[in-house]
Parts: C-alpha cells; sequence; structure tokens
C-alpha cells in the first residue's frame, strides 16, 4: 500500500496561515515593486543534503494559494529518498507568484522532510528487527497532522494523536488512582470499546501487576535492553509491548533487538533540524 | 530595558489552536477518567538540561484556557539562563486541569526555548565584538511572531518579520531588474519613507555597484572573512552590513570580528532542538 | 467514576455560532427595547416532561457569552433524570440578557437532553445484561462532540469519534480489497498500535473468515438474535463484539440476551426528538 | 415561483465544520489504507423510506470539499417528494473520495429531508384551507440556515430567523411593561419603519386590547378552536393571524379551519427524525 | 426609552481583527521599548469639535483587549452630544497599554461619532416634523452593525440591515418580474409573515400601480416635494412612505414638511468625515 | 513601475465577511423571489462623478463569491482617473446574482476610490514639488490594507502600517523616557537593523537636540511654512522629513514648497466621501 495523501481540508487553513504571517499587510515589497505580473519563470526546488521528502502536496498548496497560474510539479513523491543535488519539484509560472510564496513553501517542506528524514534515520538502523518506529505527541504546536504525515513519509508509524484517541495511564495516574489495577478499572468503564488502552511502566512489578489485567499496550519507559528482554519474556504476547526513553540512532538497533513491538521517540518530531532545500532558477 | 512580553493577542490563537489539536473532540480521555476535579496538586517545571527560557506567558496560556483556577507562577522570567535541574514555573491547582493542558504547554516552552538556547549560544560566541546576532524568515510555519520573540529572549535581534515589512532585494529580482542600479530604483519608487531596504550581494563588484546608490543594509552572502573585512572598509560606515551564510558556532566569532554590523543564521529558528523541560508532580 | 464535564474550548465556539445566528445584527429587537439595563429577575428551567439532563454547562456558557452578571445555578447535574415539572437550573440577573439569552440556551439544553433521555430509554432496557449501549457517527452536523457527550450522559458508551480514532473496515472496503483478510492486513500495515481496528459482518461465513485473522471488534450487522446467539458462541471471547441494526426500544433486549458486548443505534443522536424544557419566571 | 437554492456562501462553513468535525487530525484511516486513489465507483442515494428532500446543494458541497473530481447529480431537485427505493442522487468519481464524504453528505441530506417530510406533513394536512405553515426559533443550534430553508423545501413559511429580524413581544416582555399597550409603545419608539411588530395573547381580552392599537402579526397562544374562531371574527382581518401551541398531525387541520392565517410549530425543526437514506454502489 | 447597547458578542471581533491589523506580529515596538510595564498613566479622550458620541463600548472593548488593568470611564453616554473641549472618556492603568490600544480606540470612536454626528444634523434639521430619519445599506464593509447603531445614537431609524430581512422591490427586479403587481406577488409567494415589503417607485403612475395591492412601505424615489406632497395625498395612511434621493442639509426639512413618514440618506453612513477626538495625557 | 495588485489572500475574508452581513441568514429575499437563476443580464458600473478608481480586484472578488459564473471586466485599471459618466467595468451573467452582490461590490468600490479621489487631489496640488503625499495609521477599522493600498492607486505613498513595521515616537514616549535622547537610545537597543525610526518634533529646540543623534524620519507637527523652510535648512539632508498637521487642498502646496520630503494626512482614510457609482442595466 503506497502512502496516502492527506485530505487538503486538514491542512489548507495551517497554509493559508502561514502565508498570512509572511504577507502581512501588504504582500511581497521587493517582488511587487520590481517583477511584473507578465514575467515568467522556471525555477526547481533541489535538495542540499540528502533525506526523506514530505510536505510536496502542502508546498503546492502554499503555491497555489498565492497565484493559481503557478504549476507545481513533484519529482518525487513523498516518502522518497533524495540525495544532495537531487530535484525535488519543478515549479514554473509568474516570476513574482513564485518568489512570493517561495519561503513559506520551503519552510513546510524543509520541516517536514526533516521529520521525515530524523524517522527514516531510526527505521533504517531497526530493519530487519520487526520493530517499528513511532512517533509521540511531542509535536511543533500547531503542527501535529503535519508532522504525524511527515513520520508515516519517513516509514514510522503514529502514537495517539491526541488526548482523546486512546488510554494513556502515566504515573501520575496511577499514583491518584492508588495503583495500576484501580487506574485500569476507572479507565474502562468510561471509554467505549474501540478506544485502545495503555499503560506506562518503570519496573517489572509494575509491569507483574498489569499482567494481572492486560491492556492493549504497555510502555516500557527507560529500562535497559538486558530489562526489555526479560519484560518480552513475561509479557508474552498478551499485549503489544512500546519501549520508550533514551532512543538514539545508536541505541536504538539493541533495543530494537530485544524484542519490543515498537519503539517510540520524541526528538523525529520536537528536534528534527529542516532539511536543506534550495530554489534555484532554471536557465533555458 | 528589560524584554517586553508580546501581547496576549498576538498568540492567543495559536494556543488555542495547539490546545485543540491535543484535546480532539473529546478532551483528556485518560485523565478525566480518573482524576476528579477535585483533586487539587502542585507540580514544578523542572529544565533538565541548560538552556535560555523563553515561552513563560504562551505556558501560562495553555493552563488558564484549559482551568481558569490554575496558577502559574514562573520562577524565572523569559530571557534567563538555567541550569539542568534547576525550576521553571510552579503550577497549582486541580491536578486534571494541569495533567490535561501540559503536554501543549511544554510543547511551547520547550519550543520555544530551544530557539532562545540556540540564538544565545551565538550572541555568547561574538561577546565583546559589537555585532548582533540576528534570525532570518526561515521560521517554523504559524510560530513566526513566537520564534522571533524566543530570539530576542536569547539576545538576538529579529530580522524583517515577513515580506510586507522591509525589502529585500535578491539576486532572482536583480536579475529580472537588469541589475542592482535598477532594482534599487524600482524599489524606491514603490516604498514609503519608513520601509528599510537591504541588498543581498555575493561579491565585491555588486557592492561596489550598490555603493553607487547606498542602501539601508547590505547582505554580504557566504563570503569568507577576510572578504568581509575588505568589504567593511569599502563600505566605510555608508551602509549597515550583514553577513548570512555558513554561520556556525566555530565561524561566528571570527566572522563578527571583521567589523560587521549584524550576523543573520537561519537554524537558530528552523533547526532549534527542543529544550528538554519536564512537569514533575511537588511532594508535600 | 461520576461524568467529567467536557472541556469547555471544545464547544465555546459552537455556542458562540448558535448566539450569533439569533442575535443577527442587532441583538434582541423586543427585549432592549422593552426591558432596562437595571431590571432584575429570577427564572427557573423546568423540565415538561420526564427524561436525562445534558448539556448543563453548555447553557451556562450561552448565558455567560450575553451577560457576564448572570447566575445560572444547576438544580441536577448532567446525567440526572428528572421527572415533568421537576427543577433543572435556577438563573438570576438582569431580566434582558436572560431572555436574549434563553432561546439558544434551551435549544442546546432541550436538544441534549433529548439524546441523552433515548439513550437513558435503550440503557434501561438492556439492565443487568451486561451489554452496552453505544451511539454512532451519525450525528446532528456541527455537534458531534456535544451529542457524543450527551450519550454518555444517559449512560451509553462511545463509538469512534470520526474516520481517524479507529478503524471501521465496511462491505464497500472489503469489496475493493477482494475480501475480508486482504481489507485487515492493508489496515494493519497503515495504522499504530493505539488504533482499534472493527470489521462488519453481515454473514457467519464472513464471520469465520474474520476469526483467521482477528481484530479488535466485529460488528454482526442486522442479524436475528439466533444468529447473534451463534455468532457469540463462534466468537468465544476472542473479539469484542458490537451488534447494530434493527435496534429499537422492542428489540434491543432480545438482542443484549444473546451475549454481545455492546449495541449501537444511530437515531440516539439522529433522531432524538428535543426534550421539553421551559423557562419560567420565579415569583418572589 | 420554484425554490431558490440558498447561496453556498452561507453554509461552505457549516459544511466545512462538519468534514473537520469527521475527518479529524489525519482523514479517513480505513478507506485511506485500502482504496487506492485510482480507484473509480458509482454510487447512488437511495432513499428508504418516503419523503421530501431538501439539501442536496449542501450534500454536494460535501463531496466538492473532500474531492474535486467527484461528480454529484442531483435525480430529483430539493422540494421533491420521493417514495421508499427512489434514487436521490449519482455520485461518481473516486471511490475514496465518495466513502470519505459520505457520512457527512447524509447527515446533512437526511436532517434536512427529515425537516422538509415533516413540514410536508402539516402541509398536506391543511392543503385547501389557505392556512400557512410556518416553523420557529427552535432550530437545531448551528443549522438555523438551513433548517429553515428545509422548511421552506418542505412547503412551509419561515416564522423570523433571529431576534433581530422581527419583533416578538411575550408575557416577560408584557409583565416588565407593564401592559400590552406600553410595550408596543416602546418597541414602536425603538424600531425601523421595515421591522414587523408581532404581539402573542393568551386571552380574548388580551387581544382586545391589542387591538386598540393593532400591530402587524398577532400570535394566539394554546387557544382551542372555538376561541381561535372567536378571535378571528374579532381581530377581523386588522391583523395577520398565528396560531401557535398544541399542533399536531390530528389537531392541525381544526386549527387551520378555524381561519388564522399561519399555524407554527417548533417540532418540525427541533425534533424531526432523518430521512433514512443510504449510499448503494451501481454494478455496472 | 434610552439606548440600548450592542450585544459585546455583535463587535469583539470586529474589534479584535482592527487590534490585530495594528498589532500586527510584533505589538507596539515604539511604546515596548520605551515605556516600563509598570509606568501608570492617566488620559482623558477629548472631543476637538462638537458632535454626537457613538461607540463608547466598543472603545472600552480595544483597551480591554490589549490590557485587562486599565479602567476605561465614559464621561458622556453614547447618543450624548458633545462640544468642543468637551471630555468623553477617562482612561487609567498601564500607559504600555493605553498608548498600544490608542489609535485602534480612536479610530472606532471618531468614525461612528462621525456617523451619529451626521445623522444628528439630519434629525435636528426635521425637528418638530415628525418625520424620521433613516440610514440605508450603504455602509462601510465590515461595519454594519456598528453603523447602524451610531446612526440610531444620533437620533436616526434603522433601514434593513442586509438583503435578508426586508424585501426592497427596486426597478430592476420590476423590470424583470413584467411589472410592479407581478413583482409584488412573488414575493408574498414567497415570504413568511414577518417579512416587511417596501417597493421604489419613481412616478405617479407606478405609485398608483402600487395601490392596487398595497405594501407595507413604498419608496418615494428622487420626487420633488411637490410631487411628494401628492403622492403622501395619494398613498393616504395606506402604507408607510419613505423619500429618498437629494437629501442635504439644505433639502431634507422640504422634504420632511411633505409629510413622509421617513427619509432616507446614504452618506450618513458612507461618507461621514470622522469626529475629531484626541488623548490627552492628564496632568497631576 | 505600474501599480501592483494586492494578493487576493489579503482581501478575500474582508470581503467574505461583508457579503456575510448583506446576505445574512437567508441571501437576498428580493432577488431570489422575483428572478429566476436563468435570467442573464448585462451591466455597467458607471462614475457618478469625476475621480480616482481604486478597488476593481475587490469588487470582482464580491461578484465571484456570490456567483461564479458572472464576468466582471474592469474597463479602467486601479489608479485611473474617470470623468462623470465614465464606465468604470462591465458586469454580464446571471441577473440574480449581479444583484445580490451589487451593494457589496459598490460598497468597497466607492470607498476605495473615495480614498484614492482624495489622495489624487493632495497629490495634484503637489505636483512638481517634489514632495510626497502620505496615510497614517487613521484608517478604517478592518480595512487598513485596502485603504493603505487605494491611497498608492491615488499616487500616495504609505506610511508605516502599524505598530510593529517601524518606529514612530511621539510626545508622550518622551515624557516617559525623559527626552527624545533617552527614547531613541531605548528604541535603537530594542530594534532590528530593518526597523525604520521617525521621531516626532515640535519645536526647533527637539529638532536640534534630535540631529545630535539622528534617525531615519523626523515628523515636523503642525509647524508653519516659515518654521518649516528653516527646520528643512537645519536638517540638511540628514534625516527624511515628514511634515503633519493642518494639511488641507489650500495649505499644502504651501508647506511643499518649503523642501519637506513628504506630507502625511490622515483624512485621505478616515474622512474620504464615497466616491458616487452608479450599477446601470445594459439595454441590447
Amino acid at each position: 500500500m503506497s502512502l496516502t495523501p492527506l485530505p487538503t481540508i486538514l491542512y489548507a487553513d495551517t497554509v493559508r496561515l502561514a502565508l498570512a504571517e509572511d504577507l502581512g499587510r501588504v504582500g511581497d515589497l521587493t517582488t511587487s515593486a520590481i517583477i511584473g505580473s507578465g514575467v515568467q519563470a522556471d525555477f526547481k526546488v533541489v535538495a542540499r543534503q540528502a533525506g526523506t521528502i514530505a510536505g510536496q502536496e502542502v508546498a503546492r498548496e502554499a503555491f497555489r494559494l498565492v497565484g493559481a497560474d503557478v504549476t507545481y510539479t513533484s519529482a518525487v513523491s513523498d516518502g522518497s529518498r533524495v540525495i544532495a543535488g537531487q530535484e525535488v519539484a519543478n515549479i514554473s509560472g509568474p516570476a513574482a507568484s513564485i518568489l512570493t510564496a517561495e519561503r513559506v513553501a520551503l519552510n513546510f517542506l524543509g520541516h517536514l522532510s526533516g521529520v521525515a528524514t530524523e524517522t527514516t534515520k531510526l527505521v533504517d538502523a531497526v530493519v530487519g528487527t520487526g520493530t517499528a518506529i513511532t512517533c509521540t505527541r511531542k509535536t511543533t504546536p500547531g503542527l501535529r497532522a503535519l508532522e504525524k504525515f511527515a513520520v508515516r513519509c519517513g516509514g514510522g508509524k503514529n502514537h495517539r494523536f491526541g488526548l482523546d484517541d486512546a488510554v494513556l495511564i502515566k504515573d501520575n495516574h496511577i499514583a491518584v488512582a492508588g495503583g495500576i489495577t484501580a487506574a485500569v478499572r476507572s479507565v474502562r468503564a468510561a471509554v467505549g470499546h474501540l478506544v485502545a488502552i495503555e499503560v506506562e511502566v518503570d519496573t517489572m512489578d509494575q509491569l507483574r501487576e498489569l499482567l494481572t489485567s492486560p491492556v492493549d499496550v504497555v510502555m516500557l519507559d527507560n529500562m535497559a535492553p538486558a530489562m526489555l528482554r526479560e519484560a518480552v519474556a513475561v509479557v508474552d504476547g498478551r499485549m503489544t509491548i512500546e519501549a520508550s526513553g533514551n532512543v538514539t540512532l545508536s541505541t536504538v538497533r539493541d533495543i530494537a533487538k530485544t524484542g519490543v513491538d515498537t519503539i517510540s521517540a520524541g526528538w523525529i518530531t520536537h528536534s528534527a533540524p529542516t532539511l536543506d532545500l534550495g530554489l534555484d532558477a532554471v536557465s533555458d
């Protein structure tokens, strides 16, 4: 199954806001003073470094909102890996419109490709282990749907999208509830039959308590590989296992080899550097 | 002059959108099932690494929007430097409200403090040179006003905020206009007397052409320190000089020492890793 | 665990839109012409028929948006059952503000209490069977979060909230995929570990195919009680079972007694008549 | 005069909000995982019960917002009566887009057709009497313009649209003003020459007081047919007469035969059950 | 009956938009750099010319949105006449907040008072004639509700608020319908019993045709006083009469003395010069 | 360089809001009752008085939002001068759509052309002096971007667009700062290198103090021509000079002849009467 694009309706307002931020109250003072509306041009978006592309449709929307007669032709699809120097897209039409939307389009494309690229690095590191790579809710404010999409472009899976689409019981909840069992019972009484339940445990004792009333997913937080391996054995397929904490490019493969089902990492969304992309004029 | 907070009206909608992203269509399934509205708690935001704080009022707004009776007390003001383990804020009130807003508040505070922290590193690196550190328009879509504020918190200055509040003539504009002189002339005819004009030049020849009709600011793009020094001499105070390109923690001081007025770097906004912050329960 | 209120942020805009609909471009022509701002009054909301109340905080918000000095005191909490003639809330403050917001507040309270009341009827009908009552996505456009909340007030559980928080594979999906097994496989490859998967089946053959790769929930669509009983036996606890189709007050108990886990009905949201509520002046 | 469609601008945002409710933060998880963007399909909307159709353009807008290349062809126009089994519309295009928008489109079409259908029942019941059927402000929050349109589709007339487009003096206003005469005088002094004035009266005495300074419309509230007949005689054409209260399919014809000009009923908007409509795949 | 304020909900977004226009992406650069948040100040709004005040609550909202601790005390109520030099309001609180909101608040207050002032001039000119002064739909885009309110502050009455709250049949409608009688018949068949109907006529022949099926209001367009007098006699109380066209301060009294009920003028909204107001620091 | 149109994205919402104001909750009651959707018509916008046109694209957007099949053909471009009776635009398409959007389109076009026309009068009055005419922030709330555009259409230049794109130090700032020098110093420390700084001075003493640390622009407020001339001599090219205060058609040329660079006037935006435009049916 190839990657399915997000419905435009889910990000069109985000693009509009970003353009409004940049156009302000006048539009592009420089371009409008210098470049007449009749000047046509041909540009290409080029990767200045290797990475995974995400956000082609978002970039297209930015150009579309500024000038209906700009043609944006993707050279590679979302989820593709590119090398330094590779063409990512071709953009032709009125030069003024293209230059006016350039920064907003590249800000989106660079940021989302950055998230996809970091995801890809983790995915590559665990290749062959059968373990999935998953994001978290530590996303950039306002960009959750897009960053989660970028994680999918990078070959990762998505964790829950918000506080409302799955349950995640953490230490503070357990403390107030008076224990894991009580917390799980309260949650089961409250939610519907399509809400997955996950519990975060820090110790083997907590894990064993949880197994007396297993839930859909257990998150093993900050456990070393040896303990993870033991936990996998103890769970024995009765719950999906997610490992989190101290996930880096150096540690992730060892974590994966313990047999956990998925590994989650916040930094692929909250600390991904932008993928360096440039807009080059195409000379005839 | 101490740092002035942004008017709330400039970011309240941004915070509201971020909360809407996280609360979805039900709110916090986990917390609402486990923690009654009468449970009070006391938490503190703690820095897990050293850095510069930005976004205290933004975090406060997130808690305020979820629960009017949450009290958010800043332990340090925006722009302050903290060390690992230092308390950043104290939050007390209904535990359910605090846990529900936690992630959104920390996503803002961590991201903005990350931008401030990267800015501070550059500012520290050029201390004593008299050169300013400046951001660019390479910001995260939707967060420009806040990231520009974070740059100020980190001791940096702001470049233009959008396409409409200053002119920046770049290579593509010059090419269409048929030269620097023509481009500047077109812009002067179009804009008002309060719009600053900047021109990007790549060579000493371009710089010399520009000096025949100087503008407010010249951007020297990707020039090595030796050429920058020469340029500073040639300009001789007739324009403000901005250096850009290849600005890293290792190069920035050498660039500053050439005598340029300001150095701009995009990565302090587009690639700043989040500052690691945690929410800890305060035991009585 | 008592019912938790929705965060105000999830419905404040809905209330604002409803008020805007009613106030139009001038406000309340009649009241403003007749009733001075100094006239204080005391009203009560009274149930004109028996039912289950839902929407007290929504009604409060409507009065709050029109007049900050109106006091809305709930006489019963959301989820309470009332008899005809019972007081639901007391409202005191400026008469003009109260009369201006009256219709919008009652439109919300009556509609949501109507949904809760229909839910309660089904819940009562299956009492003691251990079967839950669940809503669907057949909600009134714009009111999904509130109607789902009203279902919870009525003692029901929620089905998925949208197309994005759980998977429901139906006949059209199966047809395109070329069978249940292929459809389930495609979905598993695409979604994360916290997304529950449900499949709709119409026949015992389909059910048996599904059991070769069981999912979280199976929806048995339009099956008679005898077949439902057989299906419950066949599934034997390996999936949660939802029955749907032809659910009425007369049929629901027989369906529940087959041992299915939950029964879903669209009409409790899309066809619930309003609960008749009136606003009566309180004479001193 | 045939029924005129609502300007799209009046409901486009409502449709967008309803889609946003359903698509959430990812879109249609199920469909996007199973059905590729190249799969074309042909569906028809079929009435599962008899009724009056309203909302064809609203349904079209829902499909348009999800997929520009979906073709929605109405088989009958708004205001048409259909029988069970009759085709209402044909929809062809990408299967994924059609299935994604299906629920939202049918939620609108079913709800509005439900309102039109209830209206039609009342209109049919009074046929030949010359009395009009009218809605009230007891509408579903957020849907007033659409429900009022559906009432017109059903053959009814609209009452005022909000608090600002006509005056309706009720008992609470009369009590504060100190009588009908005083209330009418205050209103006349305040409103412009294009604002119609209606007064609600409960007794013949009130009616006679009102006739000393007649207004545009008198609402006779909860009067039995005998008293209505007397009132019609007393008014003698000097005001338009609206009867309200206790309006059912069994009572409405007797009320109409008293000679009142219009009869208003809130339940045609606030308690109309949805019209049962289904989406069937068209086999080639 | 004193003038009733508009519900805040009807203009709060308008004020917010106006502030957003002025604050841009940073807020008040000048004030925030110079004036610390602790500096308190006391200002007064002073009329620099005579006029009628409208918009006190709108100005208050502007200050409130920028700084919750600003106190705005009206010295005169909306609808009051002031002389040059008279104090209109006192504003005290943080100097920075007051200076930041000053321009937006005065732009509203000056514009609305300008509309009220022009209205007052016409109202004064017809004093004693019993004729009302009315606005039109020729309002400034985005400000209709506020300008209509300002007309009321100036002693005028409001014409219809939009295309949807009353019918106004003009020449183009009559031409398409094939005559006044046909046009009126179509409209009567379409609208509800609370919608007032007005017809514009240019000649005595049209007026006589209209009287064969009179409507609520007739607009006599561009008729000289002699013809207006004749028309008043012909109508003889069977319709409300509105005169429009060529209404100036010199002509309005003669028009009023013909006995028409109301006179409408577009320029009191679309061409009213601002009332000159200033903000003066109050020295202790 | 010809005048560049505003990006549509900068005013589309403003037009939408204005249409929403006029269409209300039903649309055009009159037109929809009388004119069928099949009736085609041809209209022209005609200037009823001489002036400068601004807002053609805004008017086009109003017609586009109401009816996609309306064709709006500008007869003259924005910034053109027209004489009384001259055709401004031709509009053809469905008569109902054209009549429905007419008022909103003309309200925009008339208002913006009014601003352009007043600007042109000042520009004409100073022709040959080399002095520019500039607007202020005294704009109609909600219309700043459009009114500033209209000023450009009229041949004027724009002052700053808001509080955030340039610094303007006025008397209140100077008083709090304790003098011009201190105020300028605070501002320089706070703002970036692309923010122009202007200071308002009332006396020659203040001007001389300012010249000890000159800024980009000095505003000479309310000075008579003789003093302006002296100031021009004193400044001697070291700052751009703006004159403001008491600018009328009679005074402006004398002010310009003193040698100031630009003259600002608030009334060209806040008190410009609408340009009288009409919509005439084109007979075949």
